[in-house]
């Protein structure tokens, strides 16, 4: 099977389990970060796992259907924010560096030519077509941007990240994601098209109304997710889903960002189900789609700041949640090593 | 006036607000975090005010109304948990070293003899009585706890600490945050306390009647806040407060831990109302009187990680979102330096 994805390691989540409740506080009292521990060990298949460094994974490309005016930014700004993030001065590289992360941006399929070293070049093509009129891109290049995101991932990891966060810069992909969520969904468009970077409430209506042509027009499958984004994918969409099956491949954990990064979680389930089982969702977007697909997931996010920016911004945020959980197992006493009386009632357990 | 707090910047806010909307990305769409750049600038008085190293204020107590078998852990536990402080291996030591914090314990009334270099000691008294019977302490005692939170973060501060934290160490401490909580809000005791460190349905009930022959007996005054101190404070929440007045002084932001915290926050409001101004809540604990408490001291937190700690530890973990705004606006390119193209939407605001 091309997609092979290891099962989480259970055995190791139970004992990580048992040891949690025997660090000096009360039983359950840190939350969250408890379930982190244990979900991160059952990932890694590692008691004492580490996390960092982290590998960010931006991929940019365009869209056709931003020739429809669906988003509040001309199409060039994609290139523009490409340049943005080779200088240093995008939200993502400011929290890349904060987390300490091992940064890397790709050009997947960006409308313009992009040269610089910095700058990881694999256009599979200028962009994708308006999928209002045509097939955004072949199956070929679909997969090929499959692939290019699986091989960026094994090469991150190869570089030392500890843990996948995957980016997207490419203005119109709210309207390819919401595209990709109601067919994979089946839930009615309105519910699932959102503002993107700050389109007024008639542009929205027109967005969902330029889906809607869409969906009619090539009627996707999900359960043919190569043709599914031929038809009405991006690039970079296909690029994070490849990413992800690459890291759960190597039992990386993916630290998801907002909702075009779930939507390809989603895409990245239908090649392989059990994806999934290495995924933690970083935040919560205001982007209106994001909770549908979070739900579809199964998965519910470690913050929630009314962000909506993208680039793997949201996950970055989150990332030093992932270092308390796995501090607090690595570096706590027990109640034994400390000398400490524990609870008097059968070691705080609640009922 | 012992406790005056300077005015919030406002000027600056409205400045750090106007360049917020220039930074690289869709107008708002880092949410929480833009709001935060714009809280430490009006606190600080500083466009690009520095947060780290965060200073970590613990302090140690003992409560008389242990005695009540009011906690899931008897009262020797407050000394033992002293002890784990100093050897590093609790939550708020591995959280601390998370953050790069300046950390400090401060024995202000443990009811056993503490000798360490690595604690200061600033016992006021070996614990408090227990306020069911009598008053917890004296209307000097309360003082004097006070003015060792106020001393130990002026200290801290001047040993460059640029966010304070306080946390605190006191089994039965919750019971004495509930009875003060009561007291201020004039909301029913029920709503008010909670399972603490792990108690049992019936403990509470317990917990409750506890807390309400205390009030009956002394009948607290929350316009007169050094007499309800000594009549049923904490040595350490009065030290807290104190810690807090300290702070907002200096114009140091002041990020909130859960419960215990709070109440704290509130009684130092009691002493001078805008320190309240200088106070970001980090978390919010599972506790169940703190929803109550975040609402009288009108924060809503940062997370919500389902934590019940205390110690410092939801206020640490907290506190890398402090970092992330304040490097978003430090280092963050502007649509004109980085040559973008800003959006066709009036600059992407949302109407």
């Amino acid at each position: 099977m091309l997609f092979s994805i290891p099962k989480l390691n259970k055995e190791i989540g139970k004992e990580v389990c048992a040891y949690v409740d025997q660090l000096t506080k009360p039983v359950g009292s840190l939350g969250r970060l408890e379930q982190l521990a244990v979900e991160l060990a059952e990932m890694t298949g590692n008691k004492f796992p580490d996390v960092s460094p982290p590998g960010v994974l931006v991929f940019a490309a365009d869209h056709g259907v931003a020739k429809e005016g669906v988003s509040a930014f001309p199409p060039e700004v994609t290139a523009q924010m490409v340049w943005n993030f080779v200088q240093g001065g995008a939200a993502i590289n400011v929290f890349s560096r904060q987390i300490g992360a091992i940064f890397a941006i790709v050009d997947v399929g960006v409308a313009a030519p992009i040269e610089h070293e910095a700058v990881i070049s694999k256009k599979v093509r200028y962009g994708t077509n308006n999928f209002c009129e045509m097939e955004a891109m072949s199956n070929a290049e679909a997969e090929q941007a499959l692939i290019v995101g699986y091989e960026q991932a094994k090469e991150i990891i190869d570089k030392g990240a500890r843990t996948l966060i995957v980016g997207e810069m490419g203005i119109g992909n709210t309207t390819t994601a919401s595209a990709i969520l109601t067919a994979v969904s089946g839930k009615p468009i309105e519910q699932l098209v959102g503002r993107g970077t700050g389109i007024s409430e008639e542009k929205i209506v027109h967005k969902v109304n330029v889906i809607r042509r869409a969906l009619s027009l090539h009627q996707p499958d999900p359960s043919k997710p190569i043709e599914l984004l031929s038809k009405i994918g991006g690039l970079e969409i296909a690029a994070m889903a490849g990413a992800m099956l690459a890291a759960a491949k190597r039992r990386v954990p993916i630290l998801l960002d907002g909702f075009i990064c779930t939507v390809a979680a989603l895409v990245a389930k239908l090649f392989a189900p059990d994806v999934a089982d290495y995924m933690i969702a970083g935040h919560r977007s205001q982007e209106i789609g994001h909770q549908i697909a979070l739900e579809l997931l199964g998965k519910e996010p470690l913050i929630d700041l009314s962000m909506r920016l993208g680039e793997g911004s949201g996950a970055a945020v989150a990332f030093p949640l992932l270092t308390f959980a796995t501090a607090m197992i690595k570096e706590m006493a027990t109640f034994a090593s400390a000398h400490i009386s524990n609870s008097v009632e059968g070691a705080g357990k609640q009922s």
